[in-house]
């Protein structure tokens, strides 16, 4: 073993492209023979990202900035795998990716225990009032004295719908098995096998829609899933129904959602990803009374981080010593 | 069953304190014999209850208003019962009703499906600075490329503290039994036989603020737990740990609460519950970033306002037929 893992561990240059990477996962490629060249700018700056990856053998990208072929020709011939470490990859070229041939790792799966968190504190969020009950006490409209007052949605007997089904989704199913819900639907292009262990039922599109109370978006931005929350999809909801959104921004027509807030064709929404991002401080979005939303904290803790920064490093590493990455990209 | 029906809906007169009951519970109050005399002020005016009240068999108080002798002398020798539509009754003066032998029902249990939601909203809106991060937005401080920006905590693996084990907090622990969470602890005077359920731990009050990572507030506002949670108490918890109150703002002495969060002893704090309430628009713990509070909405769900407002009538149409109220207050 030792034998092999000398002849595996021979020195390679991998580009870190961010200065605050958590130090297990630089630890780690260290350990394994990694030379790592760290990019110090906040924000990222694409001129020293490109300066720096010149020759490099691997790339542990770790931002959400375009990873395209300007890239990997700047890397050169030699670069032998990428790892993202996000779960979406977006912004990832993955086409040029497989014509090049090159291993390309990204970190799903990890993030699903925060960013479920976060999901179910937006469902209650929105469907309680947070942002609207905080807004009544910083204009002293706090109506004590009205029995019926910013009335919310209560998780109990209510239908929880999933668009997509993977590890958050099943993460959150998870988590409110205790909750005596009414029913969990979810809508997939196929059903998914386990769906039994989360006692959730594969609907179509349109059930989905009709029949969920809360209705929670955690899937990939595909050609496919962009834009499929419009006005048509807002004009089949329930109108005590709360939206969440988890995934990314671009699934949903965030001026429909709005119109369908303002109009109350549903009752709220969460969102922790919006388009764009940043979210401009005049965006009309943050005028309604009705919507939570936050800057993209769906993987932002300490303890999901590190594991994040652990797989990517991981994935790394098993393409330099010649075994597949732990999650590929394609 | 019919004659001792007729017999016990002798037609008796009820003082609903408030327009907005829900109209089942005044139904229901009616079905059974009740003429209804409806306060209609909003706020509720204590001059139009003192008038409304006088010859009355019983009252449904509706709201948070000081319920005392001065209410039961209005009403007159022949007030029969009295019951709350709230689960804490610190505003009523309970020595007075037993002093005069009146029954006094309240609604709890009711109460806890609609608090827990809201308290594990709580839990993750402050663990993960929904508050501090819709700033942050509205400041165009969105800081998208820090990768260890505005990090928070997880419940997976966290030590869940409770401060009081009735059904509110029994009610949260169950809903977190598939959280992964690390341990369930409570604090109460005496062990609570069914605590095995809940696979959770009876604590002494300082092993519970040492050892939670969670610390939830759900408990009565008496005489011994008044101001519990002082500088003391926050000087002892952990420096990750968030404090949600979901009880009553007296138990707590806000200024501590303010200042350990200002020093950092304690990570951040989820409050539906403050000294005063309403908070005024300009208190001092309003501009603290680590802070999300709610003005009072544990109860706001119109299922759950509908089940309390159903107890309380069937409290005082027990005790009018002669039975033992189903929730007594003492």
């Amino acid at each position: 073993m030792s034998t092999v893992r000398a002849a595996t561990a021979a020195a390679f240059k991998v580009l870190v492209s961010h200065p605050n990477v958590p130090a297990p996962a630089l630890e780690l490629l260290r350990s394994r023979g990694a030379e790592t060249i760290i990019c110090q700018s906040v924000p990222p700056s694409r001129e020293e990202i490109l300066q720096k990856v010149s020759g490099v053998d691997a790339i542990f990208w770790a931002h959400y900035q375009p990873l395209n072929a300007g890239i990997l020709d700047a890397a050169g011939a030699q670069l032998r795998c990428v790892s993202t470490m996000s779960s979406g990859i977006d912004f990832a070229d993955v086409p040029e990716f497989k014509r090049r041939q090159i291993p390309l790792g990204h970190t799903p799966g990890v993030v699903k225990n925060s960013v479920a968190d976060l999901a179910i504190g937006l469902m209650i969020a929105a469907g309680r009032h947070f942002h609207a009950g905080r807004s009544d006490i910083e204009s002293s409209q706090w109506k004590t004295e009205l029995i019926d007052w910013r009335m919310g949605q209560e998780i109990r007997d209510s239908v929880i719908g999933f668009f997509g089904f993977g590890g958050i989704s099943q993460a959150i199913a998870k988590r409110l098995q205790c909750w005596d819900v009414a029913k969990i639907l979810y809508h997939t292009r196929t059903r998914k096998e386990n769906d039994c262990e989360f006692k959730a039922e594969h609907v179509s599109f349109e059930r989905l829609l009709q029949e969920s109370d809360f209705l929670v978006v955690a899937a990939p931005l595909t050609d496919e899933t962009r834009g499929k929350f419009d006005a048509k999809a807002f004009g089949q909801m329930k109108a005590n129904a709360v939206f969440v959104n988890v995934a990314r921004g671009g699934l949903v027509i965030q001026s429909d959602l709005h119109e369908a807030l303002t109009k109350g064709l549903i009752f709220a929404a969460g969102l922790d990803v919006t388009t764009p991002e940043p979210l401009p401080a005049d965006d009309p979005i943050l005028k309604l009374p009705n919507c939570v939303i936050l800057p993209h904290l769906g993987t932002q803790t300490m303890k999901t981080t590190i594991e994040m920064s652990l797989l990517a490093a991981n994935n790394i590493l098993n393409a330099i010593e010649g075994r597949p990455m732990i999650r590929p990209a394609y």
